[in-house]
């Protein structure tokens, strides 16, 4: 399932530091790889950085097109974002496949930028680079626009994730390394404090 | 308890996106706030990127000083993280007073930099700001190198968080907004697919 999410609230969908699927197609080529490395830098207009190595295919393709778009996996999903994170898209272009044909990757067209989302995912954001040369070669950091949201209405609605036991398969992975995730699961609600006076 | 984390060991206390305090001191001021934007960018040397509102007084005493310190807060400081986010140093400073006094912050000396370092984390990280103007001006984004790394050895030990049952209140936070945290609690391991041949 998946609903538009408004463009000021897109900062919201990676605010808690969730792991991401980076889908990128150019030329008749397309990949998917994962990033636990992505952070909102702005809320209006709605921009992030992610990083993305650059001998990585993704980041050939991502350069070459100037867009990628973004998923956010749960739960069903940790094997395969482990997997995508863990094999090259090149070596299977070479061989004429793709992760998404190699795994069974299931996808939709995103609604700005037709990019393949992965389905089954929590949100998705479509993404235009900003050109920042140096930001890219010195820290593989790519800051971008993000021009479409979307979120599964079970989890994420009126600007806010509600993440309950009962839609536990759509919480997102924050990577620990070595494919161990933690699962945002657990919610607790802080309050201000009056302090000294 | 805190110990030492190798340097080499430092990208993984952020790579699972938790929201990180970041404390400042420069000129006899220190000041302590709330960042939900952070990432790693770079294992070796170990790099991060952080978002510093330029209009705060953290991002003031940061580019007086070139250094900062993160520490990663738990459940217990829930309500403390969210404070230090919702109030400004700036207007402390002009009482004569900070944060730290007001909320009664306790706090230990960073071992490279000297800077204070929120007592009762689970990690911490000091870093040395890389001077950015076009990364500073155009998205609020600070790279640094971090040149000293500590966590508490009953959740982060060996490179590896350990995220258990019995060290519940060291476990990371995640903020959706609004002062809502999500607890990085419930680990899965994923595994690689073998994938269509």
């Amino acid at each position: 399932m998946h609903q538009p999410v408004p463009l000021e609230h897109a900062s919201r969908l990676l605010n808690h530091g969730p792991t991401v699927l980076v889908t990128s197609a150019h030329g008749g080529r397309r990949n998917v790889m994962a990033a636990a490395w992505s952070m909102p830098v702005e809320f209006t207009p709605p921009r992030i950085a992610v990083v993305i190595d650059k001998h990585t295919f993704t980041s050939e393709l991502v350069h070459a097109s100037g867009v990628f778009a973004l998923g956010l996996p749960g739960p069903a999903l940790a094997d395969l974002t482990y997997t995508v994170g863990s094999v090259s898209g090149r070596d299977l272009a070479a061989d004429g496949t793709d992760k998404f044909a190699r795994f069974g990757i299931e996808t939709m067209a995103g609604p700005v930028l037709g990019l393949p989302l992965v389905a089954g995912c929590s949100a998705w954001l479509e993404c235009r680079l900003i050109p920042e040369p140096h930001a890219q070669q010195a820290y593989d950091t790519c800051f971008a626009e993000v021009v479409s949201a979307q979120a599964d209405p079970r989890v994420f609605a009126g600007g806010r994730w509600s993440l309950r036991d009962d839609n536990a398969d759509l919480h997102t992975l924050h990577h620990l390394g070595g494919g161990a995730f933690a699962v945002a699961s657990r919610v607790l609600q802080g309050r201000v404090l009056a302090g000294r006076s």
